[in-house]
């Protein structure tokens, strides 16, 4: 998840300014509201070193009144502390209703720093990660706005950064021997930061990720989402009293839209991708003659070893998912795999959960399933086109994330590709189908329709790659404008998980 | 929980009859009426060998139209299954929208019988627990109702069955060599089913315990809870489209009162207990010194390798709460215990969750904590006085469980006492209390209203005393109608609960 977020968002001076100058009255009036509908409200900020908590928490409380909030520093436990069950400590901090209470870090520095600075030993680790989601469900259970933000920042940003920290007598005290060895083994580090989001990211109490290399784009992201959040929860708020008939007016018709005045401060994966990357055919040649030898010899080991494989084709329309598939099963004995095709569920389908088709289709052990399109399915065209409500594509992240968890943990690989290309490359694609009689049937109406969709459906991928893109079912975006180079990127990238997993199973 | 169950319910044969009369065609209408509303149901059914799955399994289907449900037996994997992930052979029968689905034996064969067969790994077990609990959360929220039994016999019933069957030839093949051994060792199987309900008893899929003595009343219950959850179901259904504004009738009331046109059939723990239980004045003299100097002891040595206790006491208005905690306190060092008065919360109290003032009274490591009434307040009070809403007190079996566990884990002893006295007794107790001016103050009107309420408090304490008693935190139910025996019926379990964990911790 982390690794595939893209970290050059900017925003300009002025664009941050006309922005900032119409969110901070609007977060003020909030509090005001929130305090009268006696709503309480959290946000935490975790992170990384240097990321700069400390100016986003400034940027958050500026314009709020003071005496309606209060913020916390969450150092290591004190020997007081250590005396009580880990979440006394947050227990006993939580606002009362109508109030704010602001979090520096909070109860996820025991699954993080604590954890990377030894502090926390295995078996707490496991109870914390339970703890902290019953913790979260009671509170939301009751009410409770819960806003988590991850400041997130590369390694060589951080180490410029700790740097000038260091170079000044007056603020070098800030860095610590941990913070150096933190930037130092980054990699593992965010691994640990990693688990933890793919452990407590519940449709109840989100993560929100900030890239904090400008610090302008992250404050303004960060109010920005506190606006939208509790905007929501008043709406919420209202609704159920209509329902209660404590008032008597119609309640607002909730706004699905992306926030920010037209500016996108989604989190973007896309945004970041490469796809000038390209192959010459030659070179295609001879690569995917080699790749597809070495398919064909892993399939029969995976046969011999009973290692099932599931992989997801999703992608744009024309993206390529059909000719990277071909080029798979060429290489694979046809005893040993299948192609599931995924279109609208049919009646049978429509009567049972929207997972059940696809469990149907799990493959033993030993054998490989690919789906062409897949579950994800829910979390885009029925997300846009309105095939299910808000709170059930909202939920099916964590739904998917544990289908896919307990396939891993079953022993599968699981890999998702999500094949991209630009707008104009599919564009250049339909044309070529609508004019070539062969390749006709491959293009309809409905291709069209969706390619209008382009930004709505941008939105959806973007959150859907962040949100399941986990240590054991991981995506990989392919970038296939090129379509030598996308394949190639596919064969190899399961010819890798088909090793490394291989290796794994041989060392038992 | 499970060996606190009252096994001798019974059912007369004639009252039996009538009752079944009257639920069975209310059955198959509300299986016409599921069918209509594409409301899929699940029925499983686990519990212990012999119980009689069977015969309830025979007297749910009787009424059905045979068109409408499937039954499926759960055995043990096959060599086919085993290539799945372990709920793929579930996913692939759940039943499509206005089907019913009966499983003899289901998903929790992995954690019941398998466990106790070897068949599953420790770390499977740990999987298997989570996986259940999101499949069970999965089905739910897309609005399938998921009603699950636990059939319940003692061990000697269980013994007299299993020979009955083996003295034929005709049955004995029905009982294996692991039936006799689950028989024999029982207690380690109970455990482990405890372990289960503990582990899965959530508010959207509440256990039912069947008493299986007697094979009428658990039949009469079994379809008393059948019709009352599809009854409710339908209810909820109806009151969802009135607010999508489908329908525009009222949605009816819903009927929150008892199941069984009079006949109790809630499980019971109060009605199982022994109030003839007492303790001569002389002996109570000697115990009481006794008892006293070994908790004393007992004190310092928890300080000293830093246990903290928690003691919570409920009980019937005027059952000796009082008295029992005055004598644990005389034993102990001031400085290291406190007790807590727990009334109506404050204002302050009121705007927070309703556990905060609990966590902020928890003892650090080494100290206890007494309660005088506590977070059970919510499923008691709260719940008979409406102070709370229905999914509210629901909820709050899981909460307070999993608060405990995290108190257990943290390595707190917690023991929850239920001071038990019966109808005749308080009235004695409050006569006593108004003609004694030294104890007039100790009876107030609301003491009276309380009273009124005996059957409403029978009914949420029974309820309580199974949904709460876990292996980490046990209530522990005190025939109170004999104050001394009360008394030292308290002491006895703090010392025996504290000696056993000083054990535990000395070890380590």
């Amino acid at each position: 998840m982390l690794e595939k977020v893209d970290l050059n968002r900017k925003m300009g001076k002025k664009e941050y300014k006309t922005l900032m100058d119409d969110l901070q009255p609007k977060l003020s009036y909030l509090q005001r509201a929130c305090k009268e509908a006696k709503i309480p409200v959290i946000v935490i900020f975790e992170g990384l070193g240097a990321a700069g908590k400390g100016t986003l928490i400034n940027h958050l409380i500026e314009p709020l009144d003071p005496r309606g909030f209060q913020v916390y520093t969450t150092a290591v436990e004190t020997k007081e502390e250590r005396m009580k069950p880990f979440l006394w400590r947050f227990w006993t901090k939580i606002p009362s209703k109508g109030r704010i209470a602001v979090f520096d870090r909070s109860w996820y520095r025991r699954v993080l720093v604590d954890r990377f600075d030894g502090v926390t030993s295995k078996e707490q680790l496991d109870y914390a990660f339970e703890e902290i989601a019953s913790f979260e469900k009671q509170l939301t259970d009751d009410g409770m706005v819960l806003i988590k933000f991850f400041a997130h920042i590369s390694q060589k940003e951080q180490k410029k950064r700790l740097e000038h920290l260091c170079s000044d007598k007056k603020t070098a005290w800030r860095v610590t021997k941990d913070d150096l060895k933190r930037n130092k083994e980054y990699d593992r580090y965010l691994t640990m930061n990693e688990e933890m989001l793919e452990r407590t990211d519940f449709e109840y109490a989100p993560w929100n990720i900030l890239e904090c290399t400008d610090r302008e784009y992250a404050s303004a992201k960060m109010t920005e989402i506190v606006v939208s959040v509790l905007e929501q929860a008043l709406a919420h708020h209202k609704a159920e009293k209509v329902k209660k008939q404590e008032i008597s007016v119609e309640p607002e018709t909730q706004n699905d839209a992306q926030p920010g005045n037209g500016i996108n401060l989604a989190t973007s994966v896309l945004a970041g991708v490469d796809l000038s990357k390209t192959l010459e055919k030659e070179e295609y040649k001879k690569k995917l003659a080699h790749l597809q030898k070495r398919l064909g010899e892993l399939h029969n080991e995976l046969y011999k070893y009973r290692v099932p494989v599931v992989l997801a084709f999703e992608g744009w329309d024309a993206g390529g998912k059909g000719g990277a598939i071909k080029r798979l099963t060429q290489a694979l004995d046809p005893r040993g795999y299948a192609v599931h095709p995924v279109a609208s569920p049919t009646e049978e389908e429509k009567a049972h959960h929207y997972l059940w088709r696809f469990w149907r289709n799990f493959p033993k052990d030993g054998h490989i399933s690919i789906f062409d399109r897949s579950w994800y399915g829910r979390v885009m065209v029925e997300r846009i086109e309105g095939f299910c409500s808000t709170e059930e594509w909202k939920r099916a992240y964590h739904e998917i994330n544990e289908m896919e968890e307990q396939l891993a943990l079953h022993g599968c690989i699981v890999i998702k590709f999500w094949m991209h290309i630009d707008k104009d490359e599919q564009e250049r694609r339909f044309q070529e189908r609508q004019e070539n009689p062969a390749k006709q049937w491959k293009i309809t109406e409905e291709d069209w329709r969706n390619r209008a969709k382009w930004d709505q459906y941008e939105t959806a991928v973007d959150e859907m790659l962040l949100r399941t893109s986990t240590t054991y079912a991981p995506w990989v975006i392919v970038e296939a404008n090129s379509k030598y180079y996308a394949r190639v990127k596919v064969l190899e990238t399961v010819i890798n998980a088909i090793e490394a997993k291989l290796n794994d199973v041989k060392k038992k």
